[in-house]
């Protein structure tokens, strides 16, 4: 995998991620100093207005309406589908097929069969390509897994994940349509588990390794909704909340839940690893803190530390403000962009790569069975 | 049951509950309207020194060394156990077929044979009986029930609850003895499931209702410590770390997490309820404060709320200071005690009876049976 | 001063500090190894009824109306002085003569021709003295002092304290009379400043040393209110708030703010002091916690550290519970009559003595002086 | 003043702020909905080598390396100055007598002299004007406005704000040059006073109103530092830290205090203000919630709400992410530069302008007068 000196972007998708996607492209180089040039080619969605309002918005110089077009393009070196979970598996083939990177939106696929038909492409056609678990790159998530690293927590005991929302709690939601194709299972697969807790797993085995087995269960809270393609009242397919239990491959246990039912959480997404020296806590409503327990400070001055992770020898903070000057929540897709091109300069791949993000569908699907099943589900792994 | 115009107390062990209790006793009258006198008259405990000196410093007028004596006193109404777990169902008998009230630390017992023979026990000879299930009397859990109970919440979807501690992790501590027979499982019973979690369920039930399944896993990380008592090292027989899933009758999903190796958590034992218009969270660690978030607040101006829970229309505290002014942990048993002879003045008893704290010992059952089986467990439920 | 084996006490006044002083007559021999018994003899107050209730509840052996006759009481060995400040004066100097020990509620007088008054009495009579400064004594603001003594921070260069409450702000309250007698100039000497401010005063020379000069304002934002006892509306003559510049004698500044008109806050004393090396908060509506910074903490894992005071190696802390049981406002006077008890034992006074606290008068007569003339005000210094 | 459907800007300075702009500039268009657009026309600094590499990075299409030359440049219509304090007043006064737009840098200038030559230059030009005061525009800030304006508070008793900083403690720092020109008093006017407490006292007066009156101290604690460009041990003339107490025309009092010798601070700039039914606070360090309390609240569930103010009907909000998702620091500079823009488009001036602007250095110039002259100083108040 070489590095052109300008990568040129086809963007398919212009929703809440095809935003934060563009904004990340447009401001790395600011902020980082990047190996190459990135050229906003095209975009492209399946309403043309809207398509051509977004290019001139974000500066995409060209529309398309097709992704089959978009991905056929000769000016295009890489593909970024932010469009909904049931296209990126066809669409990751094409590209890869086509020989373009490939980045793509999490969770990778709608199912573990996609997705490893995803792994199989990019990997046959030797591209580059990256999924967006974007809060490993939130630099108190970055600090905790350096501290991880550096072996502070001793033998690993404990960790928990959760990721609280309250947006579907009002029966009158409908499912379905532009801004709710995450209700409809058909598209996206699975409610929670593949929206929310792909992203608790993926962070958990960054930081601690594989997960080896798990028991879950699920519910569904509001069994029908109106669909608002079909106008039609339907069968709610997805899954409101998940909570499941797991063992690491390190021995140590966890807990793990999501929910879009947890009245006055919007995206409270926290982990927390309890460690024989030393614990770490992080909370995605307050992300630019980390904190953190040393059991070997003295003991009458032990706490958790509340580390407020804006120093210039904090993970990325030295390219933005000054001390005390916070970033938020789109710094995450800069960071991702500009460690994917700086890796590729090197000769490497950044994380996670489409086979890191197959081992997280592997846990997911090993949590809806044990969910429908009631026992314990070992979870596959994948070869390294 | 009537209540005599002097309650003259035998206690039972005299380590942190027993001083807890006797604090308890000693300060209620100064703080609340009590019925009848409490009097400490005697205290029993195995080492006579030990004894007398507590005796003497907390004013019981004479000292016994065997439960059974002190348990056939005359002069004694009401016998206070506060021993470690494996001679609560021994002694409970033995004080309600006596005739005494018996108020019994928790857990009730060690496992359901043993509770349901205390139940049936006080309830055959007719006394008036109580579990220290102490959180319940926090004045900001209190404050929860009372909100729970006006309907503020709504349908309610999800409980959580984590009893975290850190003072075993080291290989070195021993089991067994004086203050570490938690460690020791034939006279725990359980590990943290028993010990931690047991609080954590009967709050649980008390805000939420009954428990009907749940499924559990447990670890031991430390397999043999050497025992204080033997002074051989020995297998380690208690669960060092419990964590379920459960479902609640009122269709809510829960999980619960108790461990000892969670490091930098002295005893956070937290608990969360969503609802569907409003959310609590507690903390033990700071357990003057509630957390409310009521979605019917004015959008613009909604967020969690800290509620100092120390004004004078807060449950119990127009009996103590003024407002700012926080109480402790040492107040929830003085509250108990008070609520305890306040409801026998009424014809009542307070709650959590022994019959009560059984529906504990169901779910800790079910909890430690599917830790095993790796299976779903349905839970016990007591006739009310 | 010598320690008789018994000490028998004589309370003036069965208000809230009434309470709060006979609470902790009573409880601390059950904590604390006290060097002599504590003998509830009488308690005084100017209503029979009232005194009588109150010396049935806490078990005081006598009751007087006239509170020369109960320092006369040849079987009372000190007198506690818990009635408003315009009586401070003339009890205590009264019991000094009488050769009696004297505690005395803060703040020591209501102005400093008083204080000075009382300070010569006890020095003359030679009998022990202290004043009832109680935050020193909340095991947080101890660690704070000794934090300090062992050098953590040095070079200070700022200190902040202030003492929000908010019960004030109606219009509708009267002032006068029982409760309400911290509104009267002529009982309470002054408003915010001896009653609020003292305290933060108090704490702040102990932590930091002398306050030399100080520039003030005050405000009384409620000009008139119903008088209780006349019945008239009166003009209120009290500062309903304050605030002040100040300079220690060590070359750091400080800011001290105390006000009744502070919506949201109940009690909320608070105080900083940022060092070279390290900064300390604390917090009086968490008591049980301290914030501590410390520079010489490794640059990536810095941060404020929440210190849950409640270790076996906190002082006081060894006393109480366990590990995470925090205790509330009621010990700090506990502690500081086992302070005092075991300091007289060691042929010492336990601080703050009269002297101590008249350094706090020269303070707050600073204060108001400087509020009146618009100017830096020096402040006197007692003599060591 | 018009506003031309392209306005082309000429940026002065390329450090902190001159990154904080342009990135503003460049973000603007992409999330709000502006009524022209901007090009980044040419930038402005001394060393032509960095101003290149600036220009590129950014994307300025050309160089200056004199500012009297880019101010008389035709292409451009709006100069941005960001430059150290000293060259504000000549910067602005030529831009505006060139019939630009003119933006400037905070604080207005070093003196009111400066400032008052600036305010009458833009005013007497007839062109738009405005000073980067950013922190009215972060969202939780404008959401503090919005709910005070709605006349939530009642009549306001007490505001307080601090801003605190741990940067300048080590003796070792330098004076003046690049990096440390704050340091300069000859560059900077005056240390905290006009860095720190500008910002807050321009967030006081537009929450709050008219300041009237001051007392103020001020110090050095590091009396003679190194200076980078004479590399001569020289006298420090800024203010280390300053205090100030203030009464606003409201009727409310106040306490203000700025520092670099807070150790544990970064940029902790925290504002409280007390009204009669509500209260509200803020802070820097976690810059989107804000905490409000109602005392028009029900009692028992009465408390400071935490409100995260990331939804979409909180102030800029609508135009970012998802609820729960944060944003920082740099967005203020992106809300001020498309207010700027909408208020022109309506034919009006965004605030605060440099009339505006002139307020706060009135209040500055009394606050070290005060410092000087140890007397309250009356505040000159702007011709509206």
């Amino acid at each position: 995998m070489t590095l052109p000196k300008e990568v040129r972007i086809g963007l398919i998708g212009y929703g809440f991620m095809g935003r934060a996607h563009s904004n990340a492209f447009l401001k790395a180089g600011h902020f980082f100093p990047l190996p190459c040039r990135l050229v906003l080619k095209a975009v492209c969605g399946r309403n043309a207005d809207n398509a051509r309002a977004f290019a001139e918005r974000w500066g995409y110089e060209a529309v398309e309406t097709d992704w089959r077009a978009l991905v056929k393009r000769a000016d295009v070196d890489l593909v970024d589908i932010a469009s909904p979970n049931d296209t990126h598996a066809e669409i990751a083939v094409a590209a890869a097929e086509a020989g373009k990177m490939v980045l793509c939106e999490k969770p990778l696929a709608r199912n573990v069969a996609e997705a490893e038909r995803m792994v199989e492409a990019v990997e046959k056609a030797g591209v580059a390509n990256m999924v967006w678990y974007n809060y490993r790159r939130v630099p108190a998530v970055t600090l905790a897994k350096q501290l991880i690293d550096e072996g502070r927590l001793g033998r690993v005991f404990h960790y928990r994940a959760k990721f609280l929302q309250d947006w579907t709690i009002s029966k009158d939601l409908p499912q379905g349509g532009a801004a709710l194709w995450r209700l409809d299972v058909n598209v996206a697969g699975s409610g929670v588990t593949g929206d929310l807790l792909a992203h608790c797993i993926d962070t958990a085995m960054w930081l601690n390794g594989p997960i080896t087995q798990v028991t879950a269960m699920t519910e569904t809270f509001i069994k029908e909704r109106k669909h608002t393609l079909t106008g039609r009242v339907e069968p709610v397919g997805i899954d409101d909340a998940c909570a499941f239990l797991a063992r690491f491959a390190n021995g140590s246990l966890a807990t793990f839940e999501a929910t879009r039912y947890a009245r006055g959480h919007k995206a409270l997404y926290t982990l927390e690893i309890n460690g024989e020296h030393a614990s770490i806590f992080w909370d995605l409503h307050d992300l630019h803190r980390l904190q953190y327990f040393d059991h070997r400070d003295q003991g009458i001055v032990r706490g958790w530390r509340s580390i407020h992770v804006t120093d210039g020898d904090h993970p990325y903070m030295k390219q933005w403000w000054v001390p005390g000057l916070q970033i938020g929540y789109e710094h995450t897709f800069v960071h991702q962009i500009a460690d994917f091109l700086s890796a590729l300069a090197r000769g490497e791949q950044a994380s996670p790569t489409f086979r890191d993000a197959l081992a997280t569908e592997y846990v997911t699907d090993a949590v809806l069975r044990s969910a429908a099943s009631g026992s314990w589900e070992p979870v596959r792994q994948i070869a390294k």
